[in-house]
């Protein structure tokens, strides 16, 4: 099976190369230059016209979205147990809403602060969008804090593909200053810790030539 | 099993409600009331702090986000064939794709046109949001119509989870006259069309209370 990753270095794509690392997969990673619009060319949107990382390419086919290749990360490489095994639906299921939760709310509401621009034209719009961000990302942290992290992991007793999926978004805070930053967060502080000790954690960054975690 | 699903009417929970009326599965509705405020209730709040339905309520524990309780409904209820079996990680990862991109892109573009308050304070800047938002949700139906959707049904040749919770996007077109709206999107109105008439859909919005399809 020939496996590609095409990820954005500190991008939310970070995650499943964390995961692929995690479960041992021989896989490929083709780096995506945000910084030189890459992700608008010709050929990576003939790959996905999503515009969007990341993207996993197999012999299957072409896969988006985090919580999708998570799970089939988890799924096709089962001996790593990163998710519950499929005949738990129950417990699987809680693992997709966690995921779906952070792709649906937690990401989103980062955007609004790192990419004010989707979502209005002009400075005085943009800035005020940038500063609801804010609030936005401040509220997702303290229910994640709260509500939905159950510790020591996301989702308990057991490493999943929920984990690099949070850490990566827990390691984009100290791009706003105005963010509540990790220590704000007891529970998520001593996660990103661990998380970052991972050798599939120091693996991901190196693949994607980014400075250790 | 004792299934209950929290759904305001009109909102992204007619979904699973469709689903599970297509599973024939056992279940009571609790009609949420966003006209009051409800989802913003102590008893609510203990029910799910996220503030917002879908939430399936079962024997195990409580279950939130779409992509998370459809898969669920599919997996729990295999005989409907509401999602490809758990054998073939393959396909059921791209419909988990399909449902994480309407949770994570399509249904955030809206809350942009019906929700300007969660993004920015300030009449000027909640309209420029609004607007912002025609333009994102416009660009969003155009990548179903010409990307996503494979025909004749969300995924191809099978029904699944995926159908209903497109529906439901596609049936808050009218409520901005500035979008374009089904007719312009082939594919989209003609699924429109056959999904207003299948019997689960039709007994879902009986069951919220809505007006026919």
């Amino acid at each position: 099976m020939t496996l590609t990753l095409f990820a954005a270095p500190g991008s939310c794509a970070v995650a499943p190369v964390i995961a692929l690392c995690e479960a041992g997969a021989d896989f490929d990673v083709h780096v995506v230059d945000y910084r030189v619009n890459e992700q608008r060319s010709d050929a990576f949107l003939a790959v996905n016209p999503k515009g969007r990382t990341p993207v996993l390419a197999t012999d299957q086919g072409v896969l988006t979205e985090n919580p999708a290749i998570l799970a089939w990360i988890a799924q096709t490489f089962p001996t790593a147990k990163l998710a519950p095994p499929v005949d738990n639906v129950w417990a699987f299921a809680r693992l997709q809403a966690f995921n779906a939760w952070i792709c649906s709310t937690l990401h989103p509401s980062f955007a609004h602060i790192l990419r004010p621009m989707r979502y209005a034209d002009g400075e005085a719009h943009q800035a005020e969008v940038r500063r609801k961000g804010i609030e936005l990302v401040d509220e997702a942290f303290s229910m994640a804090e709260n509500d939905l992290f159950e510790g020591p992991w996301a989702m308990g007793d057991h490493y999943s593909v929920a984990d690099p999926y949070l850490h990566v978004m827990t390691r984009w805070l100290p791009r706003a200053a105005e963010l509540r930053q990790v220590d704000a967060y007891p529970k998520l502080a001593e996660h990103f810790a661990r998380m970052r000790e991972r050798p599939a954690v120091i693996e991901a960054h190196a693949r994607l030539g980014m400075p250790a975690p």
